[in-house]
């Protein structure tokens, strides 16, 4: 395996737009100003200010009031989720995931020894006949799910936003079966364009509502903030299996600092930079790969769900492109029972405008070299 | 309930001496040359550096080498001690602590559903007999304990060490009984006096050793930096049920930085701090409560646990300390089966002079207000 130069692989953050400065000043601030909150342990839910920071930004996004003491601050997201699996189900219990998910979500609920249904996913989201269907053959079967869990807005791997509509459909369904809802939306923030959908929390204040959201896409995957927002008494019932002694003062001192003005000044300055380049990447894949491949065009996240022919060997394309230093995320990493599915996800926050003007290239020789026939195989829908 | 002015309850570490300007410059450095690390996920291991520096501390503390690939940093060490809950045990499953013991621990290890079975301590740590009693009957009941928790140097709440004859001892019980032992050395460099016993890790090879620690009392707990130490495939055990994606890289770089020269300057600095605070709590236990309660004299750690006279009304005493501003753990917190023991624990590590010099009358006074009888009742003994 040669060295990968062009890392389409990893959902990293764009280091062009890291704010070094001005995380340098707060931290040098917050460090002097909170010595004693930096000596004493953070408590369950975390340091107020970064939580009144995000309750702000949800505020902002949702035009709905958010209480910080029903936020949560998290070691990312990636520990909310898994205190959902914890607090909520037990091994052998069934939750539904979509058919392609976020590979972190998973690897957890997998080791947690839950039983996935997936849900087939729409354009618009989850299909919610089959998420009716399957909601009702758990019930039948004595096995009800516990908890839904979906990334609505720029899903991961897909990119497919639910609209409102299907939203409230959504929160009716799961009214009627009784059943949780573990809404991701990690993504949100990264947005590039067209109109934005409500979370699901601001639709409806069923107390079974819990809502995960990060500091990972909008600033950086290394300082570990994540949150969830949940009311009592599901919000006890997640504290309760919490026992970390609570998260990262430091980190979440330097972050409240720096976004003490709000989030959306550097948010709108990152997703600038994001959108040019998700621009070049789909105008890349138009010219190396109409012929061959569809994706999807996202109006917000950092990933595109590509479908391959069918005549491509996906053994050989990892190995040609690994030989050629190009990394990706195969489908099979996002399927929730593991499918070798042929779709692969390109992952562009954190390159260069070189990396990707080199990168596609490498990407459609390779897939045209792992073809096994000559056929025109080109599907017209990504599903 | 009056504002608490003597805080001797909480185990918080020392904001005289904790180093800003040293992290003030740490952090701008780090945050920018740190940058790539920072935009990207830090591994179920954790950040290199910080982990190189801890395995150096180790190293240094214990005259053994260390991998620092053996070395996986947590968010603070109570992920550490969940992790080995959650991988070595299921619900229902017994396992084995001292009979006081970290409140942290003893509430993850409820909450998991383990059955806990306290062993006796005295001032050489678990009593060994008592410990290959209970092994043996929990292994006679078809219920074999999982594994061993000790915190076997300056023990959390009674300040015992465990010498190094015993620890022997413990390794061999262990081995026989092919039970992991789970060191929690937490308090370990908080050191004053006496001989340094060495970690079970440096007298035993055994690969299922596990061993945590911490920066939270020799730095800050607002940090939430621990770690643990576990050869493969134990390390992969313990790791296979991590699901947040890493340690805080922020936080992890900031302090690799700060302690690029090695921990010991700052550890000596902070613990001759700790040194005149314990000796003015000892002193002024002696000026006011030598006629009534014994106490542990703690080489090294944070904390002095204290023996109440038998009819003193532990309800009353809570009623009467609260409504007097001074705050501390009760006996029943630490105690694994939540006892109402004739004990408390003092922490002293935040504390002023001042606090100290009028909280310890204060303290004094409601235990002699508290007392149901006017009998000479002093025990001679912690036990």
């Amino acid at each position: 395996m040669s060295e990968i130069i062009y890392d389409f692989g990893s959902g990293r953050s764009n280091p062009e737009t890291f704010p070094i400065a001005a995380l340098q000043k707060a931290a040098s601030d917050v460090i002097a100003r909170e010595a004693e909150a930096l000596n004493d342990y953070p408590g369950k839910l975390g340091f107020a200010p970064l939580r009144e920071a995000m309750a702000q930004r949800e505020s902002d996004r949702e035009g709905v009031v958010v209480d910080p003491d029903h936020i949560v601050l998290t070691n990312g997201s990636m520990q909310a989720v898994t205190l959902c699996g914890e607090a909520l189900a037990e091994r052998g219990d069934s939750i539904i995931v979509e058919e392609y998910s976020y590979p972190g979500t998973l690897s957890a609920y997998r080791s947690l020894g839950l039983e996935m249904t997936g849900v087939k996913l729409t354009p618009d989201g989850m299909c919610l006949d089959t998420l009716t269907t399957e909601l009702q053959r758990l019930q039948d079967s004595g096995k009800p799910a516990k908890f839904i869990y979906t990334i609505s807005t720029y899903q991961n791997p897909t990119g497919f936003t639910m609209p409102k509509t299907r939203r409230l459909e959504l929160i009716n369904i799961a009214r009627q079966f009784d059943v949780p809802v573990v809404e991701d939306n990690c993504y949100a923030d990264v947005y590039y364009e067209g109109e934005l959908q409500p979370a699901l929390y601001a639709l409806d204040d069923d107390p079974r509502q819990i809502y995960l959201c990060s500091l990972s896409k909008i600033l950086a995957p290394g300082l570990r903030l994540g949150y969830f927002l949940a009311k009592p008494p599901m919000l006890d019932k997640l504290l309760a299996r919490r026992h970390d002694a609570g998260s990262n003062t430091l980190a979440a001192a330097i972050v409240a600092e720096f976004y003490k003005d709000g989030v959306w000044t550097h948010t709108k300055f990152g997703n600038e930079a994001l959108l040019k380049k998700r621009d070049q990447v789909l105008d890349g894949l138009d010219e190396h790969l109409a012929d061959l491949c569809v994706w999807s065009k996202p109006e917000g996240g950092l990933f595109i769900w590509m479908r391959l022919p069918d005549d491509v060997d996906r053994k050989e394309l990892w190995k040609r492109t690994q030989a050629n230093g190009f990394a990706y995320l195969p489908g099979v990493a996002f399927h929730y029972r593991n499918a070798d599915v042929p779709y692969l996800r390109l992952a562009f926050g954190h390159l260069t405008e070189q990396q990707i003007a080199e990168g596609l290239p490498v990407l459609a020789r390779c897939i045209k070299e792992s073809r096994t026939s000559n056929e025109a195989m080109v599907h017209n829908s990504l599903f």
